[in-house]
């Protein structure tokens, strides 16, 4: 298969990037930051989720910094939403795209949502209804499609029941998650071949972890398989903060490098995400994961 | 094209993975090294090139080494050699397979061997010829053959012109290496492809680096090529040790990891191989940049 000419990037250090981070992240940093990706080219920014504040207290400032931000033109700008609550926060605060996940794994499930893996699948549907009904446009995804960190393998009946019962609904895109980074390329071709079975036409976007190192890897299976939105994070941000070298969602540099060298369009300055990176990082004060922002020190 | 079933790791860390390490490792040290990795069940080893002492002081134990070893049955042990002095050497420490390089760049051809690309070829025909006809097993490889640190863009006639040049000679394996960790999978694509049109069914095989994090990525594009041998070193050992994250060749435990996940097949036992990189990254005193061997942290 031809590789797609052009690739969106949705950038997501805002939200999966720092919602573990240790240090909540003044709302100040976060505005520069949408500014600066938004400045480099970017056109999709998730900039929070609206969930528990007492439970992921980073996102805490969600209305606040909605609020804020300057919407750049030609930018869309999202948000994760968990609930019906974190839905009316998100249609109050004006957001014009949302993502509602349902994890593929039960243990996960109940950790993440508190609900069985079924109990999470009917209230994706009953959000997805009421945000289309309000207008919204809506990425509905399957988090550990490729595997769990605390189930291990995840069988691709679960997660194309999942994707049954998205589909009625009406939803713009589809995204297939490998939140644990357990993903390997031959296994990125076959679910998706297996989703698009289902899904037809519909948009699939693939949101990679680099957590083993195969995060690129994964990335080219997939756009051999004509996947062409991604998720990404700047200095690869996100993962677990705490460990030395542990690493998050592929970077958004690095991702940028890989599909400029192979001559794929993003319209995204590699130059001017390499200095927002730099920027960025003792800021956050967290060491980036990145490989080509830290290239110029050698 | 369907995936080799069997891939054959050939383990650099001995010489690609501390040829720049500003630290001369003892020989002990080597020579665990060499056991540990026979012992994880990887079949070829390059332990050590023949080169000048007093450029690389790091292998000025060559002939220590290889006296000394205990070579394994069923292991393939090789080294480098740059010139007749050192094939002469290397001829006289019983080495079964040696290595002999050109560059595809004109830049580098110059810092790594004195030589233009020309010359370069011209001494490595007669050295191929020489080691042929002492019976050694030879790798003939083009370096920089996806890019160069100093040249940027290699012309992909340059790198045919050099392969052409090697295969009247005999060889038992071309090797394209991107010594630079320049390349892109579409481009790995496409020159194994023309590599192929000379070299027929010659085995190839791939040494890469992970300098920009494409590592993997390039080798699952070389596999879908029907690529079977790849150069791999503990741990990601080599590339610039003076710059905290900068990234060597790619990693061992990783590409095994990768593999095994996909179902390939290389006879390596992973566990043993994470043991190895934990016991040897406190004894080279360097931080390993490979992701399997630290998960185990988190």
């Amino acid at each position: 298969m031809k590789l797609p000419e052009r690739v969106i990037i949705n950038e997501v250090s805002l939200r999966d990037g720092l919602q573990n981070e240790p240090r909540v992240v003044p709302t100040e940093y976060k505005i520069l930051l949408a500014g600066a990706l938004a400045g480099c080219g970017i056109t999709r920014i998730e900039l929070s989720s609206f969930v528990n504040p007492k439970l992921v207290p980073q996102m805490a400032d969600a209305e606040d910094l909605w609020s804020r931000v300057d919407r750049q033109k030609g930018v869309l700008y999202s948000a994760l939403i968990l609930n019906e609550r974190g839905l009316d926060r998100a249609i109050k605060s004006h957001v014009p795209f949302v993502g509602i996940y349902v994890s593929a794994s039960e243990a996960h499930s109940r950790k993440n949502s508190n609900m069985s893996v079924s109990e999470a699948k009917s209230e994706a549907v009953k959000l997805i209804k009421k945000a289309k009904g309000a207008g919204l446009i809506v990425r509905a995804g399957v988090m550990n499609a490729f595997g769990c960190a605390y189930e291990g393998h995840v069988d691709i009946a679960k997660v194309l029941d999942i994707i049954e019962s998205f589909l009625p609904g009406g939803i713009d895109e589809l995204c297939l998650a490998d939140s644990s980074g357990l993903a390997n390329p031959l296994q990125i071709k076959d679910r998706i071949r297996e989703a698009r079975k289902l899904s037809g036409n519909l948009d699939i976007s693939l949101h990679l972890h680099n957590t083993r190192g195969l995060g690129l890897a994964n990335l080219f299976a997939a756009l051999e398989e004509g996947i062409a939105i991604f998720d990404t994070s700047l200095g690869g941000l996100g993962g677990c903060p705490f460990i030395k070298g542990a690493k998050g969602n592929i970077s958004t540099e690095d991702t940028v490098y890989m599909l400029s060298e192979m001559g794929l369009e993003t319209g995204i300055s590699l130059p001017e995400l390499i200095r927002a990176a730099n920027d960025f990082e003792p800021k956050l004060g967290r060491e980036f994961s990145s490989f080509i922002s830290r290239l110029g020190e050698c």
